[in-house]
């Protein structure tokens, strides 16, 4: 038999379901659904919430109403409430939203760079400086997070030294926090922990973050992997918002259910209630009109029916 | 940073969707659909196909035409066409359908055999006696199947100690394969590894198998973590057979397809053809009429489509 790798004794999970996962909603989900929603993740007793992203209404017509969120949630001590700020602008009305968090982004693909915002991925990230000091004059904190870590619709492979790269210029620009993001879900666990290590060569190991998509299935097994090699962030979203299950293409994030009963199962701390986040998913997925993506969620919603 | 385990170089993946997929499935499935299956399951290249069961129809109405399939599949050499038997009816009935390998099987909790047999665990495994002994004398395979090993839904926990005895009941029978089977899908990671750790040293471990259903959706994370404790064989089922991920209480198997897509990021070879099996895939979940319950089988196709 091996021996076994430790496993961190708590983990931070950021529930990004009101941002990252609605926004790749379809359906237009109106400020007070919303507002709810958020407001029962901070009751179950998460730390972190992706709560709003003030880029152009134009682009992204889900998330025009992320100021309304921003005025109306019941603010919850210790929480931390994060919005994605693409530019100054953004970051102006983030700062006015009273964010706690602003978050900045760019790819570890160049070809995935050139295709998206028509420049270089150093480029991208230069174009951030402006926030960053912002974010740090104004004492909010800074994450910065890497798309297409694991591999590019456009390009494939992504090198482990482009993701390396991308890291040390998040960590130059003051980032707090750095995501490690697979955003079409196609990373296994070996795979994983090798560009987990590889960016931890550039970045405190505590400060780095998985986002996994579970486009192939594999999410929970990363997020394991991940843990193996240290790592003790993790994104996730609430009933796996983000991309139905049932559409062509689906690239949900890992369900947030789904990583706590894992999380329960391993004895480690979350800090969080997965009932209350059940009944979060249950409320979400009845907005919506479909059955939620998590089978966690689903499995205990049905053992409480029966 | 961690040392990570070493992972097996190669595993066995037992194609169960034919028989342990189906037979959940409620809608009827007519032999020539299962002999589809099984002869396209067969040129992926599994070596190891669960393609009947001889049990009373009566019960499982959904395996009454076991012996049509068994008898106009095409044979790949090689490859072992195994049939679940109750009993000594149940293995001359396998015998005469020329299967390569019986399957005898018990609980590992106390409660769910007296819930569901009326009996002991160990007389339970007692009445498969003379199977065992019939199939060593007319050469066939004889495997063992342990469920509820991770948890049963009546007694909640399974104490460690009754999976290794039930193991070594199946061992004494004189069992060439056990599969240590998670029924309800409860199982996480680190709790997988205990069972299969005590389990080995009741068994060869490369005779034990992993058999995970996806309930709360970590069958692929505990396949990884038994992995890394050296087992390397595991059942899966083609499109997540087993359960409609619809229903309430869905209990799938864990997808091929999402095992398979691990596997080949892990670099751990199989000798299967993921194409064929995402075209398997198709092939039931067009006749059941929905979409496929596995994430990497439907990301593929979308891909395809695109």
């Amino acid at each position: 038999m091996n021996k076994q790798a430790s496993l961190p004794k708590q983990v931070k999970i950021v529930e990004v379901g009101p941002r990252d996962g609605l926004q790749n909603e379809k359906e237009n989900v109106p400020a007070d659904v919303k507002i709810e929603l958020v407001n029962r993740l901070a009751s179950a007793g998460f730390q972190n919430i992706e709560a709003a992203s003030f880029v152009s209404p134009k682009w992204v017509p889900q998330m025009a109403t992320s100021r309304d969120v921003m005025d109306a949630i019941v603010r919850k001590p210790g929480v931390i409430y994060s919005a994605l700020t693409p530019n100054m602008q953004g970051f102006e009305a983030a700062l006015a939203a009273r964010a706690d968090e602003v978050v900045i982004f760019g790819s570890a693909s160049e070809a995935f760079s050139q295709k998206n915002i028509n420049c270089s991925i150093a480029e991208s990230i230069a174009r951030f400086e402006g926030v960053a000091k912002a974010a740090k004059d104004n004492g909010l904190r800074l994450r910065g997070s890497i798309s297409c870590a694991f591999g590019c619709p456009y390009q494939g492979e992504v090198p482990l030294d482009a993701v390396a790269d991308v890291v040390g210029r998040m960590r130059d620009l003051g980032c707090d926090e750095i995501d490690i993001a697979d955003t079409i879900g196609v990373a296994t666990p070996r795979q994983t922990q090798a560009v987990m290590e590889r960016a931890a060569a550039a970045f405190r190991l505590d400060g780095l973050s998985g986002h996994f998509h579970d486009t192939y299935g594999q999410a929970l097994a990363n997020i394991y992997a991940s843990m193996e090699v240290g790592i003790a962030i993790f994104h996730s979203s609430v009933s796996g918002l983000g991309g139905c299950p049932y559409a062509k293409g689906a690239t949900g994030n890992v369900a947030t259910e789904d990583v706590l009963y894992m999380m329960q199962g391993l004895g480690v701390a979350t800090g969080i209630d997965l009932d209350i986040v059940v009944d979060a998913g249950q409320f979400i997925s009845q907005f919506l009109g479909r059955k939620g993506a998590s089978r966690a969620g689903n499995a205990i919603a049905a053992k409480r029916a029966n």
